[in-house]
């Protein structure tokens, strides 16, 4: 395979003559000069084209060159402190790949709807490959943190025969002869299996929730990373979850920087996330509440304004633990100091972005377990499998789930999770 | 987080004392010593439990565990080169966690049914944890090539409105008031947008086949990784494969050699998956057929005894490219020197493990791309954004597709794919 230069590597190539190939990002002109950027999916290129340093049929494909016509370009690399990128090249050739006429997403503003609509091109954009770029780094940060303390991978099933946390927010389809089968909202009870046979794993994939939700805050598909730990109680579990988000954010902003400049994010706020993050109990909780005049009763769920409020009394995540057993799933193990709190823990990240990480130490006592499987009036046979990992060698073990697109949204600063995703899919949308 | 201690690091601890814990998979009684197996997920470690080193209490612990009951052990670690993974404990203490009464899966043969309704429990075997554990390998690997070589990891979305290649083996579910969405087969048309966007892109997750075929070869739930690359044609494509491949098989036959021995997978075939790799033509497929007495037919595509026929040839995989265009999917670009092919290419697995991989240029004009939709019969209202790709700056591009469990499958020397995915889900099963 012909080596092919990309924008991102000009830095080996100056004073060198090089062909890059993509599409026209933008272009202006100047009498006798054309300034053609480039884009390439790797950065962008400012191209510069002579009148006096190329043929007439050039310096006329230069001229008719739109917005994301695909083309070739050949000539001098040079370094250009001023311009994008740092390089500039003095171009000797031009070739149009193919024309792009009236290509829908002008400098212009759009409204976010026609955007969405365009989503396959609105990728084409700085903005949404920058945050691309940051996804795929927030990705990679996350293997690489499970990946070098001896996490096992471990992919949970997606169709599944039931459902983690009631039924009412479940995609179903029908499987074969074997009656409905549902898309998956969790990895976490199957990770519990992995954690049982491989010691300490993880699963990274596709969830869904068929939830009502028209927020910025939900898709109805998303990535979610689980970590299940055996032996980790819940302090361990908290240990755990700050050392991973402070990796994570950490590494991102240092390694996506340029990107992160792109987006215009002001990333002080991100340098805090370091360890020790405060750790509160909802009780705790409460009595922020109060002092900021929140009248809140003991027993509810936090909602996304009170975890703001208790959030923004922090610079870095704050971990709010020990939530009443009753908003909580049926799994947790409850506090052995107060039967009414589940051993359960939620991240809430700094600046609104609300709780990115859940979790909790899991019930390990089998009869415990099947009393709440039944309170919880779920369907006990399906669980069968499940309670055996508390009938063969029991034993504490913990976990939690990180969102990913809330995640990259806060990395990123943005509004909506939307953005987040390549294409993203919400209550009204399944397109394109 | 106090720092526990995994099996696999005990060549840190010789002659320190150290408390372990995870889970008995083993034991013999040699009258005044017992011998534990202790499993951890990393490993196997035998603790010596001397009557003489440990009260009577301790002992009788010792006595008392059974197949899969959940212990702490704290000795003395000494390096034995004769015992499983090398290392030993002097036992001075064990307690009991948990216990397992009459744990199902027992050291004597089971039917392959009845493990995989214990998939949760047989996942804990040796056999079962060695595969996982190269199963997470193999997926480093792949992201670690995409990764280091520029490539943007790009998630397509599960829940799609259109089929790729036709609507006859999909899973469907109602999407809100959207009507029918399917589950993703491929993320391939995605991928190309993709590529337009960053260049250089691979998707790698779940992808789904309802298709009602009950083979070794076939999951209805699977992994698939797949680059796609702007400006790569039929050849680019081929190198890409061939790097990819030779990459993946060396990383882990090399990192994953403990277990690959603990499944008796005989390397030295894989240690020949290096490039070049041989390239034929589905003509040149023909020939070797005929020679080897099988009446084929010009036109058909090759079956999974035909792909081993040819396969059978060479003693690394072998590329099949430019097959009828007939049977391949309406994406693939012609070839222009016989309109007849496809610029498809399929590679071949040694050892009789049929196509691991499947790639194609694809089609680049508008014109040409409408028109194999019409003869397709696909509704083209579902393909307008695909079409965008075609009308604002084209470019050739190509890219492939690589199923993760029938190459974990053919790295570990599996017979069936059912063992290569951590719950598997096949026509007649979706439990566990």
């Amino acid at each position: 395979m012909a080596q092919k230069v990309y924008i991102k590597d000009l830095a080996e190539y100056v004073g060198k003559e090089v062909t890059l190939k993509g599409w026209l990002h933008n272009k202006r002109s100047s009498g006798k000069v054309k300034f053609l950027i480039l884009r390439d999916g790797s950065g962008l290129l400012q191209c510069i084209v002579f009148k006096g340093n190329v043929t007439e049929e050039v310096f006329d494909t230069a001229d008719k060159l739109t917005q994301e016509s695909s083309f070739e370009v050949t000539g001098l690399v040079k370094e250009e402190p001023r311009a994008v990128g740092g390089y500039e090249l003095d171009a000797t050739d031009v070739k149009l790949i193919a024309p792009s006429v009236d290509y829908p997403i002008t400098p212009k503003e759009h409204g976010i709807e026609f955007l969405i609509d365009h989503r396959h091109l609105w990728l084409r954009s700085q903005r949404q490959a920058a945050i691309l770029r940051i996804r795929h780094r927030t990705i990679k940060a996350i293997r690489d943190f499970f990946d070098d303390r001896g996490f096992v991978l471990f992919d949970p099933p997606i169709l599944t025969p039931n459902a983690c946390e009631g039924t009412s927010t479940l995609f179903e389809t029908e499987y074969f002869d074997l009656g409905p089968a549902y898309l998956t909202q969790s990895g976490q009870l199957y990770a519990e299996a992995g954690a049982m046979a491989l010691g300490k794993v993880y699963t990274f994939g596709p969830t869904f929730r068929a939830e009502k939700s028209k927020t910025r805050r939900h898709l109805t598909e998303f990535w979610m990373v689980e970590p299940e730990v055996a032996f980790n109680d819940l302090d361990d579990n908290m240990d755990l979850a700050e050392e991973f988000l402070e990796y994570v954010v950490q590494t991102v902003i240092k390694e996506k920087a340029d990107d992160l400049k792109i987006l215009e994010r002001d990333v002080t706020k991100l340098e805090n996330v370091k360890h020790p993050f405060p750790r509160i109990s909802y009780d705790e909780g409460l009595e922020i509440l109060k002092k900021n005049g929140v009248d809140f009763e003991w027993g509810n769920d936090l909602g996304g304004a009170d975890e703001t409020i208790i959030s923004s009394q922090y610079d870095r995540p704050v971990m709010v633990h020990r939530y009443p057993a009753e908003v909580k799933a049926f799994y947790m193990k409850r506090d052995p100091k107060n039967e009414k709190l589940a051993l359960a823990v939620d991240v809430l990240a700094p600046e609104g972005y609300g709780e990115i990480i859940g979790g909790s130490q899991r019930e390990d006592d089998l009869d415990l377990l099947i009393s709440r499987i039944k309170e919880h009036n779920l369907p006990q046979e399906f669980f069968d499998w499940y309670l055996d990992l508390r009938r063969y060698g029991s034993v504490p073990h913990s976990g939690f789930g990180l969102g990913l697109e809330r995640t990259v949204s806060w990395i990123c600063g943005l509004d909506h999770l939307r953005e987040a995703i390549p294409f993203p899919r919400m209550i009204y949308r399944n397109t394109p």
